[in-house]
């Protein structure tokens, strides 16, 4: 490709709004132009890296034995009520009505639409398992999209979906996809950890593994062992079992009320008793499903209110108003305690194990002392209802000790069961003539958001540094002057070697200054660049690698050789 | 691929509503099936042979120097009030609201995204000329989807769109899609013309072609001539210049009222006078944007709306009813006539021809004989108002007569000219630094039309005959019984061996009786069978061309080499 003809502007600033990285360093590139909020167009540069990106999940979709079919956006509202999403996915949903008023929705997944497909195509346990894929565009409308490609309204998706005869199947399916996950994520030049996750909305039982990009950007957090293998949302991440000791009760001091005046944060009540927060307790009320309900956990700790709501097998989860504290407990915000509150109690595991703790004392200005959950919170439920903390011992192994991490959700395995299969009477007839639900899996990647990903991890001041496997380009000619014919011969014989080598090469014939010509490879971030200079009369260039930048004086004959070493792996990927 | 794994059953029956013979095989075979009227999902088999499409498609116009870009299905309304289509394209265009009530469409076209990214990304005419393209999801809400991939409602589309500093230059960009068209439909094995077409309502001035895939089910009349290279779609094709030899007036008797009392169609009024219908004229009245009109055409000929239309420069033309004929001319319907009629007149070349006609007398009850163009319709407007008719001579050659045919329109080549980068305000400095608007192209292939197209053309009574370029799979490998360890044994060979060939071979490992098999095979349609029965023992193998259906007894190593000659050329076309 001629740089001059390529349609791709570089900016020297980003707009005001690009917080992020790799929205930034894109749009500056020339990679991506957007339409409306959180919707893009791939420039050309943008489209070959998307392209590059799809080959290599279709090769790894097809070497597990999938099959890629391509299924409408446009779904019937009908589906989506067989299955109980219609509502249940709020606004997310973009709805609208055809010109006979029929309603539709524009699919931001495709579980109703596959599994009624299969439904009517595989009536029998002898032509399973399958697994189906597409690369497709999906429309989400976020409520605050952002961070460009990371949050989009409309967005490039491969999704996949298994039917297995029962849960040995799945397992197999499930964890083929895995690997295939990682392999790809690999190919892509991504530094990853598969994690394990909460279920989600998408609901179903069973195993379910994010795949996490590691970048700051992020909006994960993942908790990881520093000994063994153990990864997790920070949303799932379990905290170990504490080493409980109970106490001797007889030993333990009789409760005492605290005056404390207009103390009603922990931040205020550790600084006027002097006390750490951990050695205090603090109570949440929340509504279950409108249920209220108390938690209580120790002072330094997080609420996991996905840990509560699976706990309570509720829908919904939210923390009480002021008024609904103050008319359930009589007690004002800042004072209610766990000590004889008429509402149930479900105390954290960590909070369970304090031999005495400080805490609300349910009556306006008053804490109390010497709370021991033993003795004062008989009849609770305790259970894991927090956050893990950085440094707190690993649950898995218990050697190592958790780190935090903050991630880019790029990929997702998930075990949906028969949930779908059940709603939609998706039935097939097991060796013994009878009817059985498909056993269900779903497995997504977020196609586009990969570039933001890969770019959060692969840039320096000057740029973006893109891994050799999905770079638009592999190899940047540029002779720093056009005017010259002993470069633009050089060039030019170059740039028809190379692509007869099946390498992808963008030659910069622009009419520019060398200082632009850099700056603009730089920031296009191409892996390697051909500098062709004022040597080139003695057949000499200078040969450099975007990550590092070092230049190398070296024969043109030389870079060529080079270049099909390093590249004969990825030529023909943009097909 | 195994054929007991394929997700696809064959059905013996397409439903009644399936009118179209690529619609009832592609959905028999299983490469289609419809999720809503208009929109279907495409299944393995189907994505196969969409894929290889893309493939040729991407080819040919990356030879042509056009860069790939995606743009966005989502566009905001406002875009489409800046171009002036938001009203204009009527209730095909999708409309819905966003979560913050912000109207948007689902794009039927990009002409006005990419005319604004052009605008911002393009300054000089330094960086023109430019061809973009996408292949992309594109939504219109048909009054009447049907014959299945002919006319959906969401369906695949390849659009690209040039950008040219001067009417040269577009020619030059138009060509150049011409003849990358030219290739790919070739490629895909379809029998095509290229025709002249109307402009439509797209708008724009200068040449306008579509590329017509010719089979029966065609929604467009085609007139090609016998002899030159003349091929217009028939609301675009020209009726020739006819020789006028002018009648000595002297000798035209005068006109002659005849009392025709209740006869009101030509029909009737041919059997009533005993006369031919190419010895009368017929007239016409319609508005042409609300202001009445009348075209006068022979009896024999019939109206071509866009022909008057474009002559008046009208945007409207509808016909004029009853009550308005009756009060414009004061004439009941069925005796409107020329002579003295007070609303302007427009003569069809064939009707001014006329020595003298039969004609509606402007009376009811009363034709006139007589009737001399020459001397009774002094002061009308003569032009080209009708349909050619098959036979009549060519337009251009003169030589050769015209024929009709029916074609499905697969690509569609179109001169814009200014129309978008006026309206939108899409301007780049020429040489002399002053602003001028970009000179646009667009160019369209319905890329899942093309599947239905190309059936259309290829089949048999026992169903599809894919050609080589775009089958799914290049060779289907049938055991007779997979049972037979020998059948077996050597199919499985085969299977291996053509796989590393980079051959697309798909194995019938099913336990079905060998009927079932060649059935689905037959109606499937991969272009070179294998059938491995009783001889596999001895090594021979049945080779079969879909084709043909002839059978013939060779080694299975024979097979191999016939299958490598024939398909190597092909390889690699689903990547």
């Amino acid at each position: 490709m001629r740089q001059s003809r390529l349609v791709s502007t570089t900016w020297r600033e980003a707009p005001a709004d690009a917080e992020a990285v790799s929205h930034q360093l894109m749009l500056r590139a020339g990679f991506i132009r957007q339409l409306a909020a959180g919707i893009y167009t791939y420039m050309p540069l943008g489209r070959r890296v998307l392209r590059k990106v799809e080959h290599i999940i279709r090769d790894e979709m097809d070497q597990t034995g999938a099959q890629e079919l391509l299924m409408p956006a446009m779904q019937p509202a009908e589906l989506w009520q067989e299955s109980g999403r219609y509502s249940a996915y709020g606004p997310e949903l973009i709805r609208f009505q055809d010109r006979h008023n029929r309603e539709f929705a524009l699919g931001p997944t495709h579980e109703e639409v596959i599994t009624t497909l299969v439904r009517s195509e595989i009536n029998s346990y002898r032509r399973l398992p399958v697994t189906l894929y597409q690369i497709q565009t999906k429309f989400r409308d976020e409520r605050r999209p952002r961070f460009g490609l990371l949050r989009g309204r409309e967005f490039l998706m491969k999704d996949a979906y298994s039917f297995d005869i029962d849960e040995e199947g799945l397992d197999q399916s499930y964890w083929a996809m895995y690997e295939a996950y990682k392999r790809i994520f690999s190919r892509c030049g991504l530094r990853f950890r598969a994690v394990e996750a909460d279920a989600g909305t998408i609901g179903g039982e069973g195993g379910t593994h994010e795949f996490m990009a590691l970048a700051e950007i992020g909006e994960d957090t993942i908790a990881v062992c520093t000994h063994c293998d153990y990864a997790a949302n920070l949303e799932k991440a379990d905290s170990g079992q504490p080493k409980h000791s109970p106490s001797i009760l007889s030993e333990v001091p009789d409760i005492e009320k605290v005056h404390t005046p207009g103390i009603r944060t922990i931040d205020e009540l550790t600084a006027f008793l002097n006390i750490r927060p951990d050695e205090m307790m603090k109570t949440l009320l929340l509504k279950a499903d409108q249920k209220l309900v108390a938690v209580v956990l120790r002072g330094d700790h997080e609420l996991n209110e996905l840990k509560v709501k699976h706990a309570l097998q509720a829908s919904e989860i939210t923390f009480a108003e002021p008024d609904e504290i103050r008319s359930a407990s009589g007690v004002p915000v800042g004072f209610l305690g766990p000590v004889n509150l008429s509402v149930p109690l479900f105390v954290d595991r960590a909070a369970a194990e304090m031999a005495t703790a400080v805490a609300g004392g349910n009556e306006a200005d008053y804490h109390i002392r010497n709370v021991s959950p033993q003795r004062d919170l008989a009849g609770c439920t305790i259970g894991d209802f927090r956050n893990v903390t950085e440094g707190e011992p690993c649950p898995r192994c218990a050697e190592g000790s958790l780190t935090f991490h903050r991630g880019i959700e790029t990929g997702h395995v998930f075990k949906l069961g028969t949930k779908y299969s059940e709603k939609l009477g998706a039935k097939f007839l097991n060796p013994s003539g009878q009817e059985q639900p498909f056993v269900m899996g779903c497995y997504g990647i977020g196609v586009s958001r990969i570039l933001s990903a890969v770019v959060e991890q692969h840039y320096d001041e000057s740029g973006i540094i893109w891994p050799e496997a999905i770079a638009p380009y592999h190899v940047h000619l540029i002779p720093i002057s056009v005017k010259n014919e002993h470069q633009t011969g050089v060039a030019r014989h170059l740039y028809e070697q190379l692509q007869k080598m099946g390498i992808d090469v963008l030659l910069d014939d622009r009419d520019e200054r060398p200082g632009v010509k850099f700056k603009d490879a730089d920031l296009i971030g191409i892996p390697v660049r051909v500098i062709i200079g004022k040597d080139a009369e003695q057949g000499t260039v200078e040969y450099t690698e975007r990550r590092t930048l070092r230049k190398e004086a070296i024969r043109a004959e030389e870079a060529l050789e080079r270049i099909r070493q390093r590249f004969t792996l990825f030529s023909g990927n943009a097909n």
